[in-house]
């Protein structure tokens, strides 16, 4: 059936169902979503239940818009009068493309009210559709930038969104049936993350990342498997690190022109990590792969989904993101195929375990036959200690190396292990576990910080409640300084005792770097390594015991510092929690593929989950294709 | 570099090893092979192993040919007085654009002299290279017809030859290294054979069949792994069943415009099984997927190699084709990649055991790490009888049947069975093992006969022996005679007790169905099945019991008639032979795909390799890629 027929025939289904006297003006697919225009939005707001209904019979998201809207002035008043002074309101953006309005306030909750009453007030009385954001905390120039750049590209988005919702709409043609997967990397390795789903309908490409030890490491994007890239429904991302979102951009430079899906944070934090990767490898003098307008393109092209939100993103698959658990926004992509047909899902990285800032990842879904899983830390030998010994074994070299006068250098991801870092540092501090003393962040820390104080429904409840209920914000702590130019980086250098988090998390570049060169020859200073620390990366060389280090051409770094790994801070589940989220997850899937780590590691699990679990498990390769039906 | 600057440096070399005085006029890649264009073929003739030093240094198939070349006339006179009357010339053929002149004698051998050397003489005198072929026996209509297409479209062919060669010698660029290969049918199912294997620089298809069931069961050719197919480096086929080869002209169509390599029989074969599956297409009154327009592309693009020859087939690829035993002409395609890296041989059909045709199936390679290998009869109950038990049984059909005044009807494919039955039944008459009768030949099975003794180097020594030494040959029998007309058929069917030989073997199509449908309802008559019935057709359903078929729309046909399965004539190794042609190789590959076979059968035959040989084995399924290194 043509789009226009499938369109007009939804049209007349609601119009049946809507009370007379209410208007359906036009209907249109605009992304996943079905937007019902009409002119009469606030009647439609006063009947109870009946987009919910509306939604079930036609198995569409739906959301519903004025055909005319009313002055954004006018609306503006109208907005903080219906919610008042209380909400403290620090800004609102009318959409005249999309008919939305995006309210800030300190109080989001006093903006939408009980059950979303305020929110239906607001819409009966201005005819714009409200959302509501929270007021950060600390500003975020990149979640400032984001929203400044879509609200100026709203126009080319509105016909984006359409042209991709009437793709996703299409009818299914195909009388074959089967699924497929093929390994675009990231398969006995840790890194470059890239697996394509297909079907005999559909192409969905899950995550697009690099391979740490190497700028020019891509998944192998040569093969004819997802070509013509203009032909892909869908691109999937997990979250935001580079191993799994760096090369996203360089799609459009070849030619994608669909939607990146993933949580809104995801889509912060990968804009932001883009950028600096490419800030980088310039500076590392190496081939840019692609330049920020690319980056432009994926924020334009991106569709956000909060946990749990079931939406159709190609004619027969349905993905839904569940929390991982990893960091902040990072999702477990779950992909319902077919009408009942088959289920899988792509943990991405993975934390099966409560951590200062997230709840543990989700194991339980509706249906799943199939699970691609990551085994960062599958070996047999991979136990990690509890968050808290790890943290206390922290608090131990920091009283020891202090008190020598030395300096602490922890390297850390700008996402994810920095803020659970700088957690576990604020409290050590305030609980008196160690002398008080300055915590430098250099990098994108601060930046990332302040994304993660934007999205406070991403953390878990417990750090929200300290932040927005007591008013204890510990990311906003004294002790906390950030190093913001060169000059700082000097006085830090040359200064008193201190701990400086810093990127790059493996040592492959970042400002990192320049601390090394300039303190890795005090024997009393003392490197840190809270995270995991790929092969071929300049951390594991260290880690493993090199202790002279050739940097570019000709300068080599005699490293005398202590060389510390603490274990038990990373955002990747240990080898028990790997085997316990198999084992406690419902349903019970048919078959898991182990990937994301080295060789060994990936069938030890592998071979493991077979035996103590009874599951069929793979160690796939990079480039196979597997049938899941 | 260039393919030009190659070229230039390959003439340099060849000019310094060759005596001084002959003329390199120039060198140029045609097809697989790299020609040297001199004024002086004579003198390149006279050089003791000139050619074959060359060939080792520079690692190419070397031809020699003239720069300018002898008058037609003159040459073929000069011809027929150095061979002389004894060889019984039939036809001389120059073929300007190769230089080349195609003799066609009655004893080969003469023309050909003791170790080549009456050729070095017609060499030596007339310029032209002589290529020699028999005068078939049986003159084939199709073999004719593909001679002087190739003729005729002799220019066309040489530009060709040349823009396929140039792009086999192309330089080796990609710095990865991995071989694949991608199932487009044939996996866990009989027919649709189609396989890509590929590396990050060529792809070659091997073999594009037809599903026996269905007319429109095509291999999987709509992934995107295969396209464009103007970037697949060659065509694979190993013999010229229609369920391996019956789609390969629809490659052209598609934009495919590459060779096709096989043995010199399975080309003229395969074209003959494709202009005929056309007519039974349209007689069916189905959708034709092709017209002789693109079997034409397919002859024109037809590179014919013999058993042993190692080819260049892609800048990394050599291609050896091996006797399978199966039909006429099959082959086991051997591949060695990179320069020693890997080893691959797909088996197609194969038969490890001499038959009345051919010799057993080839199980020893030079090197050999992963074969993909068939699995008709490869379930543990899959034991055939051996031939000669086989032949006792069909005598003894024979007579029950003739005696009670009755028809047989065989039906079988017009290639392979059909030659195997009718030495079976001439020597069984021959030896007075059944009453004297009349087999006719219905359908393509006399034209498939011509084309047999056209290649008696195909044939095994005893058959070649009795036809050509001792001037018996058992295919033109008295007893034999060909139907060619409806009023022939009808005088058949109405006339005496007989054996009716005839297409097709699965009853799917054909003129058997006209002997069935006025045949089966006298149950005095016999219908012997002697081939494989795949799943699904109306051979099978008969086999088990079926007696009441429903033909076309309206017609059902009562089977009263004898149903007998006469086990042991298969073109196929049972379960035994299959077992003994993997523990009998040399060297014993690392893994085995056990593909061509249905579900439970080639699940059982790699499981029971793996148990009993220790080799690791996987039955694969359709549309799924393993990586070979």
């Amino acid at each position: 059936m043509l789009i226009e027929e499938r369109l007009k025939e939804i049209q007349e289904k609601i119009k049946k169902k809507v009370p007379k006297g209410i208007k359906v003006a036009s209907v249109e697919f605009e992304g996943p979503e079905l937007v019902i225009y009409t002119d009469d939005p606030k009647t439609f707001a006063d009947q109870d239940d009946l987009i919910k209904i509306l939604a079930r019979d036609i198995r569409k998201r739906i959301v519903v818009r004025p055909t005319i809207l009313e002055d954004p002035e006018r609306a503006a008043s109208a907005i903080r009068r219906v919610v008042g002074e209380n909400a403290g309101i620090s800004d609102i953006f009318f959409e005249a493309d999309s008919g939305e309005v995006l309210i800030e306030a300190e109080k989001p909750g006093v903006v939408i009210g009980k059950n979303g009453a305020t929110l239906r007030d607001i819409t009966r009385e201005i005819g714009w559709t409200p959302k509501v954001v929270r007021t950060p905390p600390i500003e975020s120039s990149t979640v400032k930038q984001v929203r400044q750049y879509l609200r100026a590209a709203h126009q080319e988005r509105k016909e984006l969104l359409k042209r991709i919702g009437r793709r996703i709409h299409r009818d299914v043609i195909s009388k074959d049936q089967w699924i497929r997967v093929t390994t675009l990397g990231c398969c006995r390795e840790v890194g470059r993350a890239a697996f394509l789903l297909s079907t005999p309908e559909s192409r969905v490409l899950i995550d697009c990342g690099e391979k740490p030890d190497s700028f020019e490491a891509t998944p192998y994007l040569y093969v004819p498997e997802i070509h013509p890239l203009s032909q892909l429904d869908a691109v999937v991302l997990t979250h935001a690190h580079l191993d799994h979102c760096a090369y996203i951009p360089l799609l459009y430079k070849y030619g994608y022109e669909g939607p990146v899906y993933s949580t809104p944070p995801t889509r912060d934090l990968a804009a932001m990590l883009q950028l600096d990767y490419l800030d980088v490898v310039n500076k590392e003098g190496k081939t840019i792969p692609y330049s920020s307008n690319e980056v432009k393109e994926y924020i334009k092209h991106s569709i956000v989904l909060n946990y749990g939100c079931v939406t159709d993103i190609a004619p027969d698959i349905k993905l839904t993101f569940h929390n991982a658990g990893h960091i902040l926004g990072s999702g477990i992509a779950h992909f319902h195929i077919g009408d009942g047909l088959y289920n899988v899902a792509f943990t991405g990285d993975l934390h099966y375990g409560k951590s200062r800032l997230f709840n543990a990842a989700v194991n339980h879904y509706p249906r799943l036959e199939a699970l691609f899983m990551e085994s960062t830390y599958g070996g047999a030998q991979d136990m990690q200690p509890s968050r808290a010994e790890a943290e206390e074994r922290l608090y131990g070299v920091f009283r020891e190396v202090l008190e020598r006068g030395g300096k602490i250098i922890i390297p850390a991801f700008a996402v994810g292990r920095s803020q659970e870092v700088m957690l576990a540092i604020e409290e050590g501090m305030r609980l008196g576990k160690f002398p008080p003393v300055k915590v430098y962040l250099d990098g994108m820390i601060k930046e990332a910080t302040a994304i993660h104080t934007t999205y406070p429904e991403y953390l878990n409840s417990e750090l929200r409640n300290l932040i927005f209920k007591e008013g204890h914000n510990p990311f906003l702590a004294e002790c906390f300084e950030q190093v913001d130019s060169a000059e700082k980086r000097e006085r830090v250098i040359t200064g008193e005792p201190c701990v400086i988090i810093t990127t790059s998390g493996m040592l492959n570049g970042g400002p990192v770097m320049e601390y090394l060169r300039n303190l890795a020859a005090d024997e009393r200073n003392c490197l840190v390594f809270v995270g995991y620390q790929a092969d071929g990366t300049l951390g594991r060389r260290i880690q493993k015991g090199w202790r002279e280090i050739p940097i570019g051409n000709r300068e080599t770094i005699v490293v005398n510092l202590d060389c510390i790994t603490v274990d038990g801070f990373s955002g990747h589940s240990d080898r028990r929690q790997l085997m316990n989220f198999v084992s406690h997850m419902q349903p019970k899937p048919e078959k898991i593929f182990a990937i994301h780590g080295d060789e060994n590691k990936t069938i030890d699990l592998a071979s493991s989950i077979y035996k103590k679990l009874h599951i069929q498990t793979t160690s796939p390769m990079n480039l196979e294709t597997y049938r899941l039906i």
